[in-house]
């Protein structure tokens, strides 16, 4: 009997607080399949570790190290930002990743990331095609971002917006507390520079059985100062206090983003600040509130600690299916999440053709921004409802998240040469 | 019998996570002693509500929702920035407490503050004494700041240090993932405008069993910006990345706050940024690594999610023994914690005189602080690791914390006549 093909695993883009439940999947699934699957090996950094032949052999870690991979945020093997050329332009570099992958009898490839790695996923599986070399390339999704087309969501997206409702919902409560004689305004500043799905999240801070005053600045609504500034000002003297949730990505009028509205240093330099400064001093300088601003940046998509359940689950399912996918014969597809109900929230995994997920983004509906471009919709809280359900606490060890970290141990190069990248 | 005295609870100052476990434990001691103490009222958004003579019937709430303080943050009667003035200068302000207090026939005040607030209760206690008026005046304490004395730490700061210690190591882990082709420094604000307790947490997210490059900068060193930076080109070329934990205190050698470094906003007027922005972009500019950065701000004091089991605990304990303290007859004092033990962490119930406590702030140790002063001693990990120790999740509901929000009924006036503040 032949010796079974070996897998490849690489972590890619921008990490999140569940990827690492998704590598979960894929390892444990492969584990149980080694009549099928040999080895699995991760890139190091990424898919620059298969470009530099910089193997990591997660067989070496042990059975539990690998299930607290489920609880651990971030890339336990490490990313990057690195996005493959076209075809056209550099084909040595997928040339060069079949020629890794042949030299470790590698026939599965699984790659986790956002649009950009599902491209390089598709154009890899097509390279192994015309060079004649059998892969199985599967692509597993990951965004904070949940942008990418036909799955419901993406893994990561849930726990970060868990993550600001949460947020919003304590830091609310505090000005709340504090208005009658000191800060009236806060300003939270979250990711998402294209879309306003975590934007919206901070929606979700306030329900049905606990309103609170919040104003969404999206990056698909061009900012209005004038507008802004007496939404602010109506929601301040109606409810004594207000909390802004602004998007990184919002821009105004003329295409600028906020966050770079021409701030210089003392030597006129430009400074890039955060936009929730820059919407806090506005709030300030028109309308005279006190204000407090935050800026979550990393903390939000590693706050593993907040994660959401959905998200945690629905991340090691995709991990899992891609590995059963690859089973069944599968290449070029991407697992996918399919909502089957709202509530009682029902999901079931779907396959998608990378074809039609590559350079495809998906954009938040219009019909989930309310009417005034500062909220959201009932539509807009049935999608994220169950997005954010459920909590998955880590287990703690002298007061901290007790997160693994794996030996990452090298595998041995068998090309002569290095590949400079 | 005469009928019982009633009792005043009020809230002073920054709200903390954990300040509604002390309005709890108050709250659930007197109901417990109805024979001593008659009705208790809290003030409505603090002292200003006892001024105004805008009192809350406590009695008005449920024992489930009293109970629910426990796990609600920030000030569920509110809260107010409003420092008393000397009694010199503002008697009438004195007098109209004690004419508040005497139209409402209570006897007992409870004011749950920091040092200022501190001060506050010893001069009331004093006044009422002068006037003949026969009142028991015990300090509740609370503070983020970690900065009362005698005590051997204040609630609310064992849960901001835990948050901090959280999310320093997650997103440590992060910067991680992304340092070998994206971003290798990461930059997060915490609160401490004139003491590094709260920076000092963030040196908590390494342990001898996750080690991470951690440096910190602490308000009590003067910033000097080469050595810094040395600081962090070592980290770096060390581990591949950094965390940088900045104490919104940080001064550079004219004693200007970094934070208020010469940002100029396009009309030359002076913009209030982060210390953040500022450090991160003195990182680039004379290191080139990319960079992230993030102000926890409100997050931190009001992530209630993520609170102490020891910092819970301990304000309930607080609550209650103000109480005990008042039905022993005690007056112009605070009940304390007092460490018997570090490991394993043993502490007990403790009193102290306000006139110790009014005006004193406690600094933190030179000793706790590394010597080349951007980290923290073994000493001062043994005094902090007890207090970020153990969880004390709140209930959830739809992916939210279920905190409570009361009724706050208002009690009838009996005074004639506003009273202007």
């Amino acid at each position: 009997m032949a010796k079974p093909k070996n897998a490849f695993y690489a972590q890619s883009g921008g990490v999140t607080s569940v990827i690492n439940a998704s590598a979960c999947g894929v390892i444990e699934t492969a584990r149980k399949h080694k009549d099928k699957i040999g080895k699995l090996y991760a890139g190091r950094n990424g898919i620059i570790g298969a470009l530099t032949e910089d193997l990591i052999d997660t067989g070496k870690e042990s059975k539990k190290d690998i299930a607290a991979l489920r609880y651990t945020p971030s890339g336990a093997f490490g990313s990057c930002r690195y996005k493959l050329k076209g075809l056209d332009q550099n084909k040595a570099e997928y040339e060069r990743l079949v020629e890794v992958f042949k030299a470790h009898n590698i026939g599965y490839f699984f790659y986790n990331g956002g649009g950009d790695s599902a491209d390089t996923c598709l154009k890899v599986s097509q390279i192994a095609q015309t060079m004649g070399y059998p892969l199985q390339a599967i692509h597993v999704p990951k965004t904070v971002d949940n942008d990418l087309p036909i799955t419901d969501c993406c893994p990561g997206f849930g726990s970060v917006a868990k993550y600001i409702a949460v947020s919003a919902r304590e830091a609310s409560f505090d000005v709340a507390s504090m208005c009658k004689t000191s800060t009236k305004v806060f300003v939270m500043e979250v990711m998402g520079r294209h879309a306003g799905w975590i934007a919206a999240a901070g929606g979700m801070a306030s329900s049905a059985d606990c309103e609170l005053p919040i104003v969404i600045l999206f990056p698909e609504i061009e900012f209005n100062q004038e507008k802004f500034l007496a939404k602010v000002d109506h929601m301040v003297k109606k409810h004594g206090y207000c909390s802004v949730i602004v998007s990184e990505g919002v821009k105004d009028a003329d295409g600028k983003f906020l966050a770079e509205s021409g701030l210089k240093d003392a030597f006129g330099h430009a400074q890039l600040g955060g936009a929730a400064p820059v919407v806090a001093n506005m709030v300030k300088d028109a309308l005279g509130y006190k204000y407090h601003w935050a800026v979550a940046d990393y903390l939000q998509r590693a706050a593993r600690h907040i994660a959401s359940r959905t998200d945690v689950e629905q991340a090691y399912a995709l991990g899992k299916a891609a590995v059963e996918l690859a089973l069944d014969g599968r290449t070029a597809v991407m697992p996918t999440i399919v909502r089957k109900s709202d509530s009682p929230y029902k999901w079931r995994l779907g396959v998608a053709k990378l074809k039609d997920v590559a350079n495809v983004e998906k954009k938040m509906p219009r019909s989930f921004i309310s009417r005034d471009g500062f909220g959201i919709t009932p539509q807009c809280r049935t999608y994220l409802q169950p997005l954010i359900a459920g909590e998955d606490y880590p287990p703690y060890k002298d007061g901290l998240p007790a997160y693994v970290r794996l030996k990452n141990a090298s595998v041995a190069k068998k090309l002569k040469g290095e590949f400079k990248i």
